[in-house]
């Protein structure tokens, strides 16, 4: 499958936010922590939070599907589906399809593009998170976004170090 | 690439709108109308409206987008991808990703689902539109859905015997 045209043209990208990291883990060891739903529950939100994949099917159009429990008893509830897998290079997941690229309501709609790379020892590793408009690229950097993100990539760089 | 699970499960169904007909037309003449926008664009809108094809990248994540133009001045912009091109058999595109796998904020959301198959001289054709929730496919079968699917298909019938 050649990749559909990666770069967003003009004003989208303001509708982006973007994450680059150089992580100590080697990529294979970052992409076995990814793609297999029994590690990716072990890192994939800020602790003390857990989660629950509920659906882990990793092929475009396959359902992606995790379920967040915090200490207090919050719960936020997260169906959406992978788009592209390019192994050892590029993971592509919605919240805006389901399995089966069913349309779905988020309560906040994203595109994910996770890009990892070699660099030296590690790799470089960039998140870009896609909005449907400016007011949802806002209202996720208000709610935490770099916070958030950033711990979670941290869990997954040590995580991963751990299993290479 | 193997077929994300393309059987939706349970209530989802309550959110679709299905055609299926019988055509008189060969697949790959249906196929060949399909995927050439210079031929697309003949009878992609109930006549006399007129259709600009603004962006054809048929490829998962490629732009999809129609412009439909009204005797009286009416327009119909409609943005969008395609999510899974399977050569002669299956087409899906939807409103909610542009370009990219980008999130959309469409005026009417869902995801196209097109199957052919042969059926004697002609073919079998099918259309499964899925809607996020049951309040936009209500909207859309209210719209005229039915009508207006049904006369674009006979029109692509008639073209594409016309080429075979």
């Amino acid at each position: 499958m050649t990749q559909a045209a990666p770069e967003p043209a003009g004003d989208a990208e303001a509708r982006d936010l973007i994450i680059h990291r150089v992580l100590k883990a080697p990529r294979s060891a970052l992409w076995r922590a990814w793609t297999d739903p029994e590690l990716l529950r072990q890192w994939w939100c800020p602790k003390p939070w857990t989660t629950e994949v509920k659906a882990f099917d990793l092929q475009p159009g396959g359902a992606f599907h995790t379920l967040m429990r915090g200490p207090d008893g919050g719960i936020s509830d997260n169906p959406g589906s992978f788009l592209e897998v390019v192994p050892q290079s590029r993971l592509v997941f919605t919240s805006m399809l389901t399995a089966g690229w069913r349309p779905n309501t988020p309560w906040l709609g994203f595109t994910a593009i996770i890009t990892m790379a070699d660099e030296g020892a590690g790799s470089r590793y960039t998140a870009r998170v896609m909005h449907p408009d400016e007011a949802t690229r806002d209202r996720h950097e208000k709610m935490g976004f770099f916070d958030g993100w950033n711990t979670v990539i941290t869990q997954l760089e040590e995580f991963a170090v751990s299993l290479s």
